[in-house]
């Protein structure tokens, strides 16, 4: 996702330290405790501009969300959305997703979600997309043994390299859908993007995996 | 596939036994010694009219095709297809898929293809579809350990549940395809179904598995 640049946001940032965590490995493997109240911990890889995660929180006021968005001007506008509902259910970080085994304890994630991330479409940049096998890898040690992950995606290219990687990283698909506006799930939140590619009538991907214990 | 009523069908396929081979249980452990000439085996189950496997028996001449159609009206179609071809590569057999086990030894075939197999839509008649799990213990049994099925469909109920019920029996996705015609295979033989359904703009979903050792 492009935004302008904006000078400002670290001083934003810092500034509204109850919605958004600078220095999220100060948390590791103390979560639950610090954090989320004992509630579960679901995980968005890529937040953007923060609406998926803002609708899931309103949706789930049982589940603690934490979005991690590594792009500051993007992210800004993640804080601005969740300060606004005054959701006390969602956590931001401005963290890489390179860095997730510095962020979070083995087992002690509940649930991922990877919502229309980078395509990466050119075959040098497999290793960039997060369904690469080296970022399953980092998911599986995060996750609980029950845990699972859903990615979301409008890029055919992406859903079918990921039902293939996480087949072929031994994940078991639990639920997938190939036209998930068709199927008319009540209890779908939309991103950004999902809005504005499904307007186009263009269908959206979605999977459900677990992973191999 | 509904069909007319053919009255003549059963004495068509009679007068045609190198085509057709009428109870195929006799080549058990037999196909590649008595049939296939030492090609390897590849199998379609639920053959219809026997457009694609014309269509394949012509574009792979160093495979012998077996087709498997249930239906008496519907198998003289393809019988007429593959003589007018005179494809010396295709057997055609009018046997039901819940008698695979008679019909093909233990490591035999070399590939199946199911293609736009009945979705039935009711919870109630899982059992009935191809991908049910009794079905694919069966593929598995018949198949080598490097065998491949290949699934092609234009019903996203049947398809969604296909790729949950493959991963959950242990199988991998070694190929997915959301939207076969967009990706432009040029080796994609089509069906009689596929025709009219991607004319109609429809997308045509496909999935390759290996299964479980």
């Amino acid at each position: 996702m492009r935004a302008r640049h904006k000078p400002w946001a670290e001083d934003y940032l810092k500034e509204n330290d109850d919605v958004v965590k600078l220095g999220a490995a100060e948390y590791k493997g103390k979560w639950q405790e610090e954090i989320t109240d004992e509630k579960p911990l679901h995980v968005e890889i890529g937040t953007g501009k923060g609406q998926f995660i803002r609708g899931m929180a309103a949706q789930y006021p049982e589940v603690h969300f934490v979005g991690i968005e590594v792009v500051k001007s993007i992210i800004v506008s993640a804080v601005e959305k969740v300060k606004e509902a005054g959701s006390p259910n969602v956590t931001l970080i401005n963290e890489n997703a390179e860095d997730l085994l510095d962020i979070f304890e083995e087992n002690e994630v509940d649930q991922i979600y990877l919502n229309f991330s980078d395509p990466w479409p050119k075959n040098r940049h497999e290793k960039r997309r997060l369904t690469y096998e080296a970022f399953l890898a980092r998911y599986k040690h995060i996750l609980k043994p029950d845990g699972e992950l859903v990615l979301k995606t409008d890029n055919r290219g992406l859903f079918e390299y990921s039902v293939v990687s996480f087949s072929q990283f031994g994940c078991t698909v639990e639920e997938i859908n190939v036209d998930l506006h068709a199927a008319e799930d009540p209890t779908n939140v939309m991103t950004e993007y999902e809005e504005k590619f499904s307007a186009k009538g263009q269908p959206i991907y979605r999977c459900r995996v677990t992973f191999p214990q």
